[in-house]
């Protein structure tokens, strides 16, 4: 059901030629109310897309009535006739739906430095809006994809209110190039400063978490847009709660899927001073390209985790701490402990459990392994 | 000649059954004077291994009369009985060569979280002082290596004095964990803390702009030992230049064979507000995993480029920056410019050049590119 789950939205995805694979490639999320309460988050890279920079405008009055997406090019250091494009784009949007260019989001995806087919885009803008359905989602999560192996949606079931979902990609405030898209729809009648304060919430917890590969995009937009269509004015933890819950179920099917990976990777740090050092911590490690290749290897290499927390500014003593691999501890106050060889790291799911006893925060980061088949994928990409 | 190549200088290396392979894991390096002055620089990791701990006791008065340095364990995270095995070494350096263990310099490189073999490694140090040779920097060279494909050495001649050297691994602040340990050796007459300003200086520009993998080593050290044999007092500035130079020539050949490696590639950042900026972006390029996964694939994909510019802090207006790669320019002004068709990047060598027009500034990084082979060497790397 996807972003057509909720309420009050239509959607609708379809071919216009962008993509070479002859896929689907331009995704259309109409909001037909009555409300129009919108919120955004967007890659916090400091070479923005063009899109970026056209919905950060847009955003900026909390109303949103439709969001366009492309795959097939992320239209982004293409100048500013790569501006133009978005900004005819979503004026096309505007036409075709009797609304104004300025509560249109823009997201594009793909490869980067390179002009996206106006020629295309445009008459396309008109065709998928003459496709918008009630039951559209899976066709809008199916075009905005790019090396993605299957669409990502989730939906969840509120107090007499729905927010449903759809994403792609593999991260966000570090994704692969393979930006991260993500479009949230709700029939709740939430306001949008509302939006704006538990999508923050949710997002820090669930995308800022997800770590595949180090790289933070140029593209990454997280939006979600409410209709009210319920007439439900749900109690402000509760929306939160489950925001927070889609945003976190999203965010594995990111990582299940990330470009190569064999193995998702969970990071739990606890006893750290405060959040933040536990984020660096873990972030510190799932950076790591020798741990990454460790545990591509099935090797449960944990001098390597203590040779990344090494490397961060977080209070910690190389002698107190603790690493245990998939439930076995293998190193304590800093030497070793159990034997590396109970560890079986030959699933797909890995928890490292890193113990710094030096407070009690905590935070856990999800990434993924360093492959052959990540190289092999991202040193083809362009060709 | 290495190590011996400057007057006052013995060396030796031999096998003692630390690394597997049967190789030479053992060197010792004595300074016979008439002087005992010296300097080193350790990682900035925080999480550091004995024979550091150790040795930064004994740089503290800039005299070292000696340095043991043993591959096939880097008696990291292994405790006291760690520290225990690194002091012992010291002590029966002191006892075979009749000096003080608090002259005495040790390093260790290899897997790390795994106990080093004492019965092995006393006796050892015995039979290798016994070995000692003012020919002997060939096979000391040779007994620190552990994944290098072979040794690398370098001379500089200076005017009525020399500087000789080796080194092993692939980095340094962020080398790979095949630790970088080089010792450099001059019969110049210079005084600890002029050898401390000039080791200082040459490494800021040499091994530290070396970033191959990311991953800060536990184990790096750089020592010089000065004998004073020459008699000569060098210019300071001149020796300051030679000592650059032979680091400059070291780092190269370390770059030239690090793991894995396809090509070797020169990231020039020209155009800064000031050098910290220029390293801080070269750097960040040359962490970035689908850039250096893209050069392996011979393509010249500056768009990946421009978003890891975007994840600094460096001043700069991403539609400003000019990226030439190879000679050519293929990004003007934050858009495309000349085809990346003309980029050939078949060859070993790669000169990315980043031109911010923010200052006058400048900063160059080597680094190496993202292979199968790295990945397949670190995932087997303890197996």
């Amino acid at each position: 059901m996807s972003v057509t789950a909720a309420q009050g939205f239509e959607a609708a995805g379809i071919a216009i030629g962008l993509k070479a694979s002859g896929g689907k490639d331009l995704a259309l999320v109409v909001n037909r109310g009555p409300g129009a309460a919108s919120a955004a988050v967007f890659t916090s890279n400091r070479a923005l897309a063009n899109p970026i920079l056209w919905s950060k405008q847009v955003i900026a009055d909390g109303t949103v009535s439709a969001i366009v997406l492309n795959s097939g090019g992320a239209n982004c250091f293409t100048g500013t006739q790569g501006f133009q494009t978005t900004h005819a784009t979503a004026e096309a949007v505007a036409t075709a739906l009797d609304i104004s260019a300025g509560d249109v989001l823009v997201c594009s995806t793909g490869l980067i430095g390179e002009q996206l087919d106006r020629d295309k885009l445009l008459p396309g803008v008109a065709t998928v809006a003459a496709e918008l359905s009630a039951d559209g989602g899976a066709d809008a999560a199916d075009a905005i994809l790019t090396t993605d192996s299957h669409p990502k949606t989730a939906v969840f079931e509120g107090n007499g209110w729905v927010i449903g979902g759809m994403a792609k990609g593999a991260g966000m405030l570090a994704p692969g190039l393979a930006t991260m898209l993500v479009v949230l729809t709700t029939d709740a009648d939430v306001a949008s400063d509302q939006l704006d304060t538990a999508l923050r919430a949710a997002t820090r917890v669930s995308f800022d978490r997800l770590d595949s590969d180090g790289c933070m995009s140029t593209n990454d937009q997280v939006s979600i847009l409410a209709s009210g269509a319920s007439g439900v004015e749900p109690d402000a933890d509760e929306f939160a709660h489950g925001l927070r819950e889609i945003c976190l179920d999203l965010a594995r099917q990111l990582q299940a899927d990330a470009e190569g990976a064999a193995h998702d990777i969970t990071i739990e740090v606890v006893g750290a001073v405060t959040e933040d050092d536990a984020v660096e911590v873990g972030r510190s490690v799932a950076r790591n390209n020798l741990f990454k290749a460790a545990v591509f290897g099935n090797d449960p290499n944990w001098g390597r985790v203590l040779a990344a927390i090494g490397t961060t500014t977080a209070p910690f003593d190389p002698y107190a701490v603790d690493v245990s691999m998939n439930g076995v501890r293998v190193c304590h106050a800093g030497a070793p402990d159990q034997s590396r060889d109970l560890v079986d790291l030959t699933g797909r799911a890995v928890h490292v459990l890193i113990e710094l006893h030096e407070g009690t925060e905590s935070a856990t980061i999800m990434t993924n392994d360093l492959t052959h088949d990540y190289v092999h994928e991202n040193s083809a990409y362009s060709s």
